[in-house]
């Protein structure tokens, strides 16, 4: 059955074990995409341009934005981020799903703009006492990256009744399954499958001949 | 994460093959329970009162019916059949899922009175030439009750559009997982997870410690 793409917002607070889940769900889901943004920061040594980024500078990213080209952007400090809509469109019209892995601010948007394509889903820590753990065991940042981080966590957990789904990452092997059965339940929501009336026409004909 | 049950609703038109997916539905999946009829038919030989029909008198049954006690219901020649609501309360109290076999009637009925807590699903057969070869197989009915068993495929099929999710029966064992992923994802939809709330205070407390 043909189907029309949809489009996955993974969003979570420090410490949920979001990007292990991203990395795993791509390997495991031949049918889906990582969104690839547009940013103003400059390359890194070790970065790609068209994987880990589109690298364009400050008019290029403002034009984009003014011309509705992004799906969403925000500017962190000095740098722009922001979601490029031409390869999504593209993925989703061949019935390819994208993933997108941002913020609420950025899924917020992108609700905005495109709601009967978003399928979202927050992802929190298991437990306290595991929370507590792995941002202990997080490396040694200076005591105020660390508190901003923390405020942004507790910014972003409050956010989590907004998405469609929550799952918890007390396990990463049950928590990719319950991501992945979102993702196959949603491929079957019956507005997404455009091809349907065509064929319940063709098999009403075979109930009315017999 | 404690969770509230929900109401898994299937239907399908005749020869799409349902009481198999329900079936192995019940078998693997078990939080799952299935639905028990009330039914004013007859008991016949072999069947087992609570396990295929609570089987009931027609005074019993419209006292049901009037005092809300059913959750749909209807008549079908002389008899009367409907879905008791108290095991289904109890059940999805206790955050079990509950499993309904009912036609595009009996799940319009639910919806009225239950919205939140169902999730429907449509299932059809693959294609015109499979369905075509299943309902040639079927035995040897007498041709008017083969005709009204199309006359009721055919105006089944035309609800589709009312349910949540599609499926395809095209084979048993995909048909069957993608029915089992329309079950564990709805079980973490946001609003079916009411201790959620009070959990992510607790975690915010951990980043706001942190």
């Amino acid at each position: 059955m043909q189907r029309r793409g949809l489009m996955l917002v993974l969003s979570s607070p420090s410490g949920a074990g979001k990007t292990t889940i991203s990395r795993r769900l791509l390997d495991e889901e031949p049918e889906l995409d990582m969104s690839v943004s547009v940013t103003t920061r400059p390359q890194r040594k070790g970065e790609v341009e068209g994987v880990d980024y589109f690298f364009v500078d400050r008019q290029r990213f403002d034009a984009m934005a003014s011309q509705g080209e992004l799906l969403e952007h925000a500017t962190v400090f000095e740098n722009s981020y922001g979601t490029p809509t031409g390869p999504v469109e593209a993925a989703l019209a061949a019935g390819r799903d994208v993933l997108f892995d941002v913020d609420w601010q950025g899924a917020q948007q992108m609700r905005t703009r495109r709601r009967a394509d978003i399928v979202s889903v927050f992802i929190l820590p298991p437990s306290t006492a595991e929370l507590e753990r792995r941002l202990r065991t997080r490396g040694r940042d200076p005591d105020d990256v660390i508190a901003k981080r923390m405020d942004k966590a507790a910014n972003e957990i409050s956010h989590y009744a907004e998405y469609d789904y929550v799952v918890i990452n007390d396990e990463v092997d049950r928590c990719l399954a319950e991501v992945r059965a979102i993702l196959h339940a949603e491929r079957v929501k019956t507005e997404r499958l455009p091809g349907l009336a065509d064929f319940v026409g063709r098999l009403t004909e075979v109930y009315q001949a017999s």
